[in-house]
């Protein structure tokens, strides 16, 4: 166990579901001490990813439990080690999804440390010392500094915490597809949850087009007035959707829900490319027509690379690009999982770690 | 009626479906007179797509009765129009798929006229006239000479047929990505039928690793024996499919069945690329997870614009790549048509249209 190897000396107070039930209960355990590469890093805030509930509830089979959900982390240095030269104690920082990746094969090497097949995340993961990575429901983290980002000053930490996993998901593929130097292009987000807020607004940004595509009319009115889209195409619509055909560039779904690809694929100009960054746990439909006939791509995406997510992380201070948030305390992490697992919530709930001190949840 | 027009006024023996039973009868028809930017073709050679049955019996909704089918076709040119400058009397040619396009959109410009969205094929579509098009199940036909390519000396103009179809629909994908100027990459082909036999050349022919993939272990020795793959894996081997995770760095899937494509996903490489060249009636299954977490794509391609069918009929010409046909005569067209149905060809069905002349089918 994580907390009985021997330099797991610091102890941490958390959160942790214990079984499948996902319910979270105060956990108290070990982190290893500062290794000369590590920071450590006082957790003030960390977002509530649809994940965190996969894995409190084991969905997908791979959770280890005590479980510590939470790879949406900012907080303050308070410890560096002595090889660490880009961090100093006091510095505001981010942690997201990755703890460690093996720095030599071919993905490490370019910056793409996501794709690595010994990737290790922040969350129910075996580190390399063989004990099991407990992620940022707690208060304090111990990370290697390669994984660790700055977060501008112009930024606050609470909703700046989502840009780590939410905001890094969408980023990610819009560097890949260079929509960052393409203003005028037009970029369809299907779903306007955490994942496709933060696309309206990278994409605005960049000087894209912004279609939104839900199948929610009630969010409409946000979507145009509140994050700025220039258009919202309501899916169920089939004269909305009939409208749209062959006028995107780009899609970015965000939608975790069993769909299929076909509505969307016809929306997309010839050779326009659909990015899938949410994850439906059954098999997508892929029509093979609108595929073939258009030239057209369908491409899936993981996050982003640490120099990636350092640099959306500046972009978004230069933007002002953060989250529209629900600040929640520790103590109502159960009621919070609860809505998030009904989509309620605009756009994402983040713990506010520090506002627990000295209470037991 | 196409052969009521005014100028339709060439009278040409062919084959047709006279209703969506699909079975082939000898039908006399009327084909526009050779125009200022036509070439007329005694049609030799007509090879037989799995498309032709979809189109005799009207199993895509879109066919025109009588349907004449054939898009593989092969002959010699007879008249030539007074603007033509590139083909004369004599000439050995080939036409493909496309009859027409409009020549001023961004992909006639692009010379990827297959995706005009106004091209019009050589079989049941509606001519700039108002005639309905008839295929290459027939003695002569007329064409604008934009759609038709030289056939280079070196090939047989039967064994050379399939390759306007079969050929340019795994050639275009392989140009698009590159595929012709990455020698010792690693090609996988998924079916080996009238396209998957075609791309196993052609990746050979470029320098690349081969691996065959098919659901049939008694194609192995032909695969590595006759068509010189370097691998094989059989997909319902679960050890075999075990052994290929991560190798491929592009699967070319011709299969028209319908297939999840997880499977296939999983043996490419990060960033790898598979494209679909088949059309499978039902949507396919695409898993998120292989494609998200493997930053892959699934893209789809349709034959080819004609400057780049020109250019791999050229390389067919250097490299003495041809179809494996067997032929048949037009009396046997609806034989052929049940043993198509039932994939029991290796690999094409090339119809000798001359072996008719004279006889009445």
């Amino acid at each position: 166990m994580a907390q009985t190897t021997p330099n797991h000396t610091q102890t941490v107070p958390g959160w942790a579901a214990m079984d499948s039930s996902g319910k979270m209960h105060p956990f108290v355990f070990k982190r290893r001490e500062n290794g000369v590469d590590d920071v450590t890093i006082k957790i003030l805030y960390c977002g509530m990813c649809h994940s965190d509930i996969h894995y409190a509830k084991n969905e997908w089979g791979i959770s280890v439990y005590p479980l510590v959900p939470g790879h949406e982390i900012t907080g303050i240095v308070t410890q560096v080690g002595s090889n660490v030269g880009k961090f100093k104690v006091g510095d505001r920082v981010g942690v997201g999804f990755i703890a460690a990746s093996c720095l030599t094969c071919e993905f490490c090497e370019d910056d793409q440390e996501q794709y690595c097949e010994q990737m290790q995340s922040n969350c129910s993961s075996v580190f390399w010392d063989g004990s099991i990575t407990y992620g940022g429901y707690s208060r304090m983290m111990v990370a290697n500094n390669r994984y660790v980002v700055h977060i501008p000053d112009s930024l606050p930490l609470d909703s700046a915490a989502p840009l780590l996993c939410a905001g890094i998901s969408v980023f990610g593929p819009m560097k890949q597809h260079n929509m960052m130097e393409v203003p005028g292009k037009k970029l369809g987000v299907v779903g306007l949850g955490g994942l496709g807020h933060i696309a309206v607004k990278f994409g605005k940004a960049f000087g894209l087009h912004v279609t939104v595509i839900s199948t929610s009319p009630s969010k409409e009115r946000e979507a145009r007035e509140v994050l700025g889209a220039d258009n919202f195409l309501l899916s169920t619509n089939s004269e909305h959707m009939k409208e749209g055909i062959r006028t995107l560039d780009y899609i970015i779904d965000t939608v975790s829900a069993n769909h299929s690809l076909g509505p969307m694929l016809m929306l997309l100009k010839v050779r326009g490319i659909l990015t899938i960054v949410g994850a439906p746990e059954k098999p997508m439909e892929l029509p093979s027509f609108p595929l073939i006939f258009g030239n057209r791509t369908v491409s899936g995406s993981i996050i982003g690379g640490m120099k990636e997510t350092q640099e959306m992380m500046d972009i978004c201070g230069k933007h002002n690009i953060t989250c529209d948030i629900e600040l929640v305390k520790p103590e109502k992490i159960n009621e919070a999982f609860d809505r998030l697992a009904r989509n309620d919530v605009r756009y994402r709930f983040v713990i506010d770690i520090a506002a627990s001190e000295g209470s037991k949840m």
